[in-house]
Parts: structure tokens; sequence; C-alpha cells
């Protein structure tokens, strides 16, 4: 585990190439971040999107084309570095996972900041319900996108165990989050949403589900990339899977700019 | 009062031209919608505003361009007739107050379906809260919104007087409803929001507040209507202020896809 002890200092150790591992189970409490960025010519397209699959796709922030850094609270954040790990699509087709993006930034180019349900995990360890450290496994599921004109797809999700007499507590704490996905879209039965084989996650491990236990899914961040590359865009970057940036401010105070 | 029993009788009156009233307090727990339409080269502007500004512009729907209807939930809305009344700007100049808008939908007109308080009213009532069946007053205020590169303006609120002791749960209460605007922007003391005189709103009734009530005051569906005719589009419609659209799903089910 990493000894930094404020996101600024994570982010700035990340800049410099001295962190380039996972983020899930870091700094609790604090909200964060997918990346997304298209150019502005499909940025609305996506934004809809966004806005259609709001669970899976909570939009903490959108950059003004070109800019390379965004203003979040007090903190000017290089979009460029500041994540772990990238990938790079170019027409739909992936190219290479880089480190940063210093690069490749073309002028026409939109950030999007989406929320992530590690900062989920925190809130519902603080609330007693216990959750891996580790990030949760995640399935591609039969559940249909809200579509768009040209984005289609199916949502992703992540499962946590939960004890199945703290499953109405974790969906109402979960509502309280809807910048970490917010409340639950399917609890039990795998099958009812298309995972035939729950030890096979997609992505992740699996941890497991031990009798007494239930297992609860969720609306992941996963998803805007599996939906994404079909749009073809000229170029597309995203965070690498499980690497993300590291907010200022709590998942409490992003949660409550949107409800 | 209407004896309208479904929303989808009050819509076909309303298409027929037999409602052209407020819906404040009509049908009780469906969800209402402002509405908003623009040409689409303006639509991610204001998209983009809406997401930076969700309390004030819950988005419920968005059109494509050039539909003169929206498929919400079993029902095909007819965008042009199915509000009470309208309003048209052109070039940012307020230009008609018509009942339909028959004569003029573009073929890059984008509409665009907001949630509404009257939404939350309901929920106030059905807990306990009690809350008046009259449309609630409306304030222009000194709270900024988030501004995207071409708009920018005022939070317009809504205030409802709640009882000292019951505004802790109407707080807790309207955050299970982001789709009726959410939590309350400000409670108390109205000249820290810029209000000089609340009993003189600028829209609306100012209903008094009674000895022991307290102010409570909402992000308003009427924000956009003040910020948009600056942006200058080719046309802008809108909803005429209180004549909303009643769908037929209540606000739990929409506020349930935001949270």
């Amino acid at each position: 585990m990493t000894s930094y002890t404020t996101p600024a200092a994570l982010r700035a150790a990340t800049a410099r190439g001295e962190w380039r591992q996972p983020t899930a189970g870091l700094l609790d409490g604090y909200q964060q971040a997918n990346l997304v960025v298209l150019p502005q010519s499909d940025a609305y397209e996506f934004l809809l999107f966004c806005v259609r699959n709001a669970k899976a796709c909570p939009v903490l922030a959108v950059s003004e084309a070109g800019q390379t850094e965004i203003l979040m609270g007090k903190s000017h954040i290089d979009l460029r570095t500041m994540f772990p790990r990238y990938r790079v699509w170019q027409q739909g087709q992936l190219a290479d996972e880089p480190y940063d993006l210093l690069d490749c930034w073309p002028d026409d180019a939109v950030a999007f900041l989406l929320g992530c349900s590690h900062s989920l995990d925190g809130a519902l360890r603080r609330a007693g319900i216990p959750v891996s450290l580790a990030a949760p496994p995640v399935y591609l599921t039969q559940i249909s996108c809200q579509p768009t004109a040209r984005m289609q797809g199916y949502v992703a999700v992540s499962m946590r165990p939960v004890a199945a007499d703290k499953v109405d507590e974790a969906v109402a704490l979960s509502a309280a989050y809807p910048s970490a996905h917010g409340t639950p879209l399917h609890i039990g039965d795998p099958t009812e949403i298309g995972i035939t084989d729950l030890a096979a996650p997609d992505f992740g491990v699996f941890p497991g589900v031990h009798p007494g236990q239930v297992p609860v899914f969720w609306a992941c961040g996963v998803t805007p990339q599996q939906v994404l590359p079909a749009l073809g865009s000229a170029y597309l970057f995203t965070h690498y899977a499980g690497h993300m940036l590291v907010l200022d401010d709590t998942v409490e105070h992003y949660s409550a700019q949107l409800r």
C-alpha cells in the first residue's frame, strides 16, 4: 500500500510517475473518478449517454475543449498525468496503455470525470458493512443501456457479497451516494441479469459468496469503456481499469451535489 | 380543479385545448416536467449546463432532433400540444406565449424534459409536512449557477414555509427526490442568498411565514428560463411557468433512476 496521506500527494506522485498502481482501498472516503476523453464532435452523444445512464455514468465534471487541466475544488488536475495509467483507442481500436498522455492531447479533446464505486466501498465500510479492500469483480450483463442515436450496449456491474441481514441497509446507504453509482441495479440471482458464472468475472477476482451472503450488483464505470469504442471516435482516452484519479473532496461532497 | 383522474386523460384534454391552466396540485404523486426546446447546435451547451446545475435542472429525458414526440414509459408524448401553455423566444427575445407549438417545430429542435418541484410538494404532503396546494413563490437569488462557456446566471429558488421541528425531516425526505430538485439549497435567512424582501417574490404569491416556521428554499425550474434567453439561440421554446406536463409515472419512479 501507498504511504501517501492526501489525495494531492498521491496525485503529485502519480504525475511524477512514482505511482502506477490501482487505487482501490487508497485514501478511504475521498471521491475517486473515472476518465473518458473524446473529440468535441462526440461530446454531446456521450454526455447524453451519461444522462440517460446516470447510475453507470455519474458525471462529476466536464472540461472545456482542448484544456489539459480542470479545476476540482481548489486543485488544478492535470488530466494527462494524474491517473496512474491510461488506455488509448484510435477509430475504436485499442492502440496503447500508457502511463501518461503528454504526447497526445488534441485541441478538440473534451474530458469527462465520472464517479467511481471505489468511493462506495469506503462508505459501506464506515457504516459497518464489510467490503473487501480489493477492487470488486466486474461482470458484463444483459441489462441494456438506455441507448442514444449512436451508442448502445450493456451495463457492466460490480459485485459485492453482503450479509443477507445487511442488504437493506446497503441499499439505503448507497442511495445517498449517487456519485458512486447509487443504489444497486440487482440483488441476488446473477442469472437474472445474464451472468452465467459468478465465479468467472469479466474483470477482477471473484472473492467468493459465503453462506448467509447475497451477491449485490451495482452499475459500474466499466460500462462506458464497453460501449464507447463502437462509437468509432477518431480517438478515445480512458483511465486503465482500476487506476483512478483521487480527488480532494469526499464522496459525500460530490454526492450532495447530485441529490 | 380538474376532474381528470389520470395523467393520460389530462394530457389528452390539454392536447385538445380543453385544459390551459396551471398544474400545481393536480394528480398528486405523478412526476411533472418542465420543457426546454432549442436548436441541436445549442443542445450540448444546455445539457452541460443541466449536468453542472443538477439540482436546478434534473434531466428526465432528451428528444432526438426534430422529433415532435417522445416516448415516456409506454406513452407517446406530443411535445407540441401536451403542455397547457408555452413561451417562445426568438434570438433571445420573448415573442409569443401560445397554447400549442403546432406551427413551429424546426427540424433541428431538441427537447429537454426537466424535473419539477410540483412533484416534491406531493411527496412532502404524503409524509405529513403540510405544503400549500398552490404553486410556491419563486425568487431570483444571488447564488451563481455553475457556468458553461456560453451560459451563466443565478439560480432561481422556490420557497416553502416549514415548521421548525419538521425542517430536518423535509431535508432528508427531499434527498430521495432528485427528480424534483432534491435537497434544499438554503434554509433560513433569505438575505444570505440575496433575497431582500421575502414578501415580494419574483413569481407567484407569498403565502406568509408564520411564527414557528422557517423558510426553506429549493432550486427551481425557472432557472433555465432566466439563463437561456441570453444564449441568443435562433429559437427557444419553454413551458409557460406553472403549466407543466404530467407524466404517467410517479416522482418515486423517476427519482429512483437518479440515485
